[in-house]
């Protein structure tokens, strides 16, 4: 016997995108059902990056779950770009008037949790064999094993908020599908621990060893990032050799500075710009990393799902409020311009701070040239900086 | 018998470079040979680059050299990028408040020509075997085959301006030389004609086809380019043949106001980014294309020389006039730093421009994704104009 659960929305995954989009559908009144491969412990133990765009600050107050962010979040009005030791302050507050927001996705997404479960929202955690079917009828449904029992939830529009190795972008056929990829050949090594960051801003640092970053998600806890090989597994660092590589890399004055501690979280990410076209399937809509994956420098992965949350939000609302459906028409075409914008600036930020294995002694030349040029070029600064602060949604 | 010829400063090379040094060191008192393989109607045929900074110009009319500069150029206060047809204006004036000139390179030859020759300047022209010597010495030579002779110049300094296939950086021991170096997998076609260019401005377009470029050396002359392969010759191009790929290249509107005519002048040539490092050895300095080629996108070659030029001469006169040598022991250094940021130019607007056979699908679509991004962003395009209209002397 199939269990069948109705609703106007099916939206699978529960992250940060799932939720906040069904927030906001809540808000107008719209229904949806939320199903996730995983249960909520789980996903609110997954650390991800922590900066927060103004645009996003302004998407968590729509839908009314930013009281704790703006209690507890760092302001912070710029950040350091470092070269072989020389320093370099984008001024935010400066070059564009707005500040950045550090609060990690973690507590993003707890916040988020709180709230759609204070409003009883349908959830499905733990579930299997997600499949999304009959996506070009006027009968969309998706199917899945629950708790022993096989689901099928009927419903207006399905959308995919289930990550890169989610099952929404395979439901798109191949000869439909385009996608664009570049892997970088090399990883990023975190940890976190609990002691006061070493600057109260970020510091993004190209040393010949290596990229490295320092960052926070609090004033009492920091987190760490040095580039590592792709071979590198977890065991081959200890906290003491993470901290000798990082101090090294973010250069004597800093690391001066710099107070150790035991890590308490510690993995290995690889790199990866990537895109799927279209970000529409007949009933199914693609949002976050579903469609899309930048690399982490800018911290753009959930600020770019936050945006696709808001596009699909408006066209949703404008649909079941006004019987508009041109937002939804346009929306793959309209996240889309937006998308390959913010992949062009991760992918400009991560080539120009990481050391490339296969650059020639010319191009090493160029990525200092661009440091150089940046650190005395007031528009060249500010093209970055309107970038990290998020590029106006259209 | 080898005829001894004495002066302060030997410049080996009468291009553009060695000729404005000469007339700089001449405006104050420094006595300068200048010799060449080639005669004064070969080097004043040679066709190169039409497009002078603010910088060039200044230094143009600091040497006393720029009447008909200013009365025949054109001065120009933007330019289009264009990419598959969709135009972009840098508004170079609104942008930063300068324009650039449109003059060409064989013009600005001629009038250093015209007032070398005006001031009996010493000049040996058709010279074979150049050999510097004895360049770490107190006593630095350069001898050389001139007209069934040998000659010797005793000097203080030799100022190497004699391009990238010239001798002088030769000269440098391969111990102490370190270059960078990169060939781009595509060529250069142009033509000039005598018709009205298609625009009043430049316009460097990017099309799947190739890159193209509409310029003018005056309101009544053109000069047009192609992207070609490496392994094009000029006779595989007839003029309907170029006519009809820079058209479909410009695209349709544009092409629509192209006025064709028979070219009188047709080459191709190959696109280098190279930098020599030092740009100083013993009593040698290098100047211009001896040191550094760019690709000719932004047309840096002969500005960038003019810059070098302007340092060197400021140099060498402080020495003579005030006995002051740390503009000379600095100069490879001040020289090196703009250098290097003007090939992180030239190489950003061919890497922006050009289509590249090894571009993944991925790196198409972040060219593609600069272009927009550049044509929605002000701080983007101020970068492009500063640069275009030329960085400050330090």
């Amino acid at each position: 016997m199939t269990e069948i659960v109705k609703t106007q929305v099916c939206i699978i995954g529960a992250g940060p995108a799932g939720l906040l989009l069904s927030q906001l559908l809540a808000n107008a009144g719209i229904d949806t059902v939320v199903l996730d491969r995983r249960d909520r412990a789980y996903i609110e133990g997954r650390i991800r990056a922590g900066v927060l765009e103004r645009g996003t600050v302004a998407a968590l107050e729509d839908a009314g779950v930013a009281d704790r962010l703006h209690r507890e979040g760092l302001p912070h009005d710029g950040f350091d770009l470092a070269f072989d030791g020389e320093r370099h302050r984008i001024d935010l507050k400066a070059l564009t008037g707005k500040s950045v927001m550090v609060y990690g996705q973690t507590e993003v997404t707890r916040d988020l949790f709180d709230r759609r479960f204070a409003e009883a929202q349908r959830f499905f955690f733990n579930v299997d064999n997600v499949t999304p079917d009959d996506l070009t009828s006027d009968a969309p449904r998706v199917h899945f094993r629950h708790e022993g029992r096989d689901v099928t939830v009927e419903c207006d529009y399905v959308a995919g908020c289930d990550g890169f190795h989610g099952v929404s972008r395979k439901a798109i056929p191949d000869a439909v599908l385009r996608t664009y990829e570049r892997v970088y050949p090399f990883g990023w090594l975190g940890i976190m621990v609990d002691r006061p960051p070493v600057s109260h801003e970020l510091i993004y640092a190209n040393h010949a060893r290596g990229f490295a970053l320092a960052s926070m998600r609090s004033k009492t806890r920091s987190r760490y990032y040095v580039q590592c090989d792709l071979t590198d597994r977890v065991e081959d660092w200890s906290d003491d050799r993470f901290w000798e590589e990082l101090s090294v890399r973010l250069g004597v004055e800093t690391a001066a500075r710099l107070e150790t501690g035991p890590s308490f979280e510690k993995s290995i990410a690889p790199l990866r710009s990537f895109v799927a076209e279209p970000m529409r399937h007949g009933a199914l809509f693609l949002a976050g990393d579903a469609a899309h994956i930048v690399p982490p420098a800018g911290a753009k992965g959930l600020n770019l799902a936050v945006a696709d949350v808001r596009l699909l939000a408006r066209a949703l609302t404008a649909h079941y409020r006004d019987g508009n459906d041109s937002h939804l028409d346009t929306y793959s075409e309209a996240a889309l311009r937006r998308v390959w914008k913010v992949e062009r600036f991760s992918w400009q930020l991560s080539t120009l701070m990481h050391q490339f294995p296969e650059n020639s002694p010319f191009e090493k030349r160029m990525q200092r040239a661009e440091f150089d040029y940046l650190a005395g070029s007031e528009a060249a600064s500010r093209s970055i900086a309107e970038n990290y602060v998020g590029l106006p949604l259209e």
